[in-house]
């Protein structure tokens, strides 16, 4: 056997009791668990996650789940790339141990009636122009929880509101998970990864680039002593406005922490956007610390 | 020592994390955990919950905690019974290893944000008059199981649409608890026991009897072979007006497994009602199952 040609499968699950089962008996054998969630056509970014998990957690589930609720209706949920043997082979090389790749009809049963909400934070920026999609987050992801029992689960900052609202679902029905939050992984020029990368056409992925210097152009406002969120916004829009864009969804200066409205940037921030470019929906955001004022 | 004036006490754990930290370690040691969650002021209702929990898992955590986000305004979150020195010694007796204790404080933190819904079955019947009533059932019982991480959690079927929605949100949120209901507990004159039953006078006391009489004259009536459920509910009603009451919240006859309105008694049905006696809301209920009509 040529061990450079193996190719390195991973166990999957389908069902969220044969996912309890596997997760409680590595948990009896004293084996701390990470989870990864994802909704597949899985790229450099979802890969961090795995690795990152990899190495703090004797075991770690990657999640698949192109998940239905998320999506508003003429959304993308049809198109949305899947390619689940080449995603396992990506995780596993990765460092994860296993996948659980439900189908929709094991997730949501028709007369499901349950929704995990969040109140606070889910009726602004991403959920102003998609109203049902942070509950479908919340709870899928407390379905997963559920199903994987993880200690640690790994997201993205690149889908910045969705990590503050898990977070706080997290904290507030006691869920015994600790989450991780980890970088944007940037293409060479900039571009965050997404899975709708994809579907940009060449002239709209070069344009897209225009999102990371918004966001820079801001951080550099800043740095010289820009405490006005309101002109950071301009500063990013008009950069953004020099490109073809199908329509700016929102661009926002919030508190990172809880993304409450700021009116001084005098405290962590993110600056968070929303782009259309085609028919594709792009989002990105930075945190920015403001420098501490010399006394 | 003489071990008939030993009072038996139970440790009390008071956060989610060390009740989780508690779990944890004994599932690890392979034991199984049940759960009875409790508002406290403990009655024999409570104590059979306990009891079977007792019987058939290694481990019991009584929880006692009275929720404020399942009262509204108005009701008896004030004077709901508290007594948890004599509530730890009962549940002992009964079975109980462990009790988990939260405060307010500990639930719920100011900035709380998150609910479980449960959308289908928690607008009628004890859900019309409380309207905010099930969420909060739904939400702190999510809690209570991410704190106790039970394999069993007890619950009474005289709150039988509760248990109808936490039966509903374990199977939608892949919760791994089994629900296990147990049957109505009633004092020898057939009242239901309820904590509440210590804010009757004793006039209200002998007038709330009426309740298990008219689910019994209902009982009789569909084994006599009345199949029209509406009739049921008159002969319920027709009964409770015979004594006085402060109002009839609802009577009502439904399916048993989705509380769907039924318009025929061709099978299992509940019958629910909510009647209060000078201030005070009582419920009852029975499940019907009609007779297999012969061929």
């Amino acid at each position: 056997m040529i061990s450079g040609t193996e190719i390195k499968t991973i166990p999957v699950i389908r069902t969220p009791r044969d996912m309890q089962e596997w997760s409680r008996a590595k948990r009896k054998e004293g084996r701390t668990i990470g989870c990864a969630p994802t909704m597949g056509a899985l790229h450099e970014g979802h890969l961090s996650l795995i690795r990152r998990s990899a190495s703090e957690c004797d075991e770690t589930i990657v999640t698949i789940f192109v998940n239905p609720t998320q999506f508003a209706p003429g959304e993308d949920l049809e198109k949305y790339p899947r390619n689940e043997e080449s995603d396992l082979i990506l995780a596993g090389e990765a460092g994860a141990t296993i996948a659980y790749c439900p189908s929709a009809e094991v997730m949501y049963t028709p007369d499901a009636s349950t929704w995990v909400i969040e109140d606070n934070m889910t009726g602004i920026m991403c959920g102003e122009s998609r109203p049902t999609h942070f509950r479908g987050v919340t709870t899928v992801v407390a379905k997963l929880f559920n199903a994987c029992l993880p200690d640690r689960a790994y997201f993205g900052q690149k889908d910045y509101q969705q990590l503050l609202v898990i977070k706080r679902m997290v904290s507030d029905l006691d869920f015994p998970v600790e989450i991780v939050s980890c970088p944007i992984v940037r293409e060479r020029d900039g571009l965050a990864m997404s899975s709708r990368n994809k579907y940009l056409s060449a002239d709209e992925r070069s344009d897209a680039v225009i999102l990371k210097n918004a966001l820079d152009a801001a951080c550099d406002a800043v740095n010289k002593g820009e405490r006005n969120p309101r002109e950071l916004e301009r500063i990013a829009r008009t950069l953004i406005e020099t490109v073809r864009t199908s329509g700016i969804d929102y661009v926002e200066v919030r508190d990172a922490e809880d993304l409450s409205v700021v009116d001084e940037i005098d405290r962590p921030v993110v600056l968070a956007l929303a782009v259309l470019f085609g028919e594709t929906r792009l989002i990105d955001n930075v945190i920015i610390y403001p420098a501490k004022e010399s006394m």
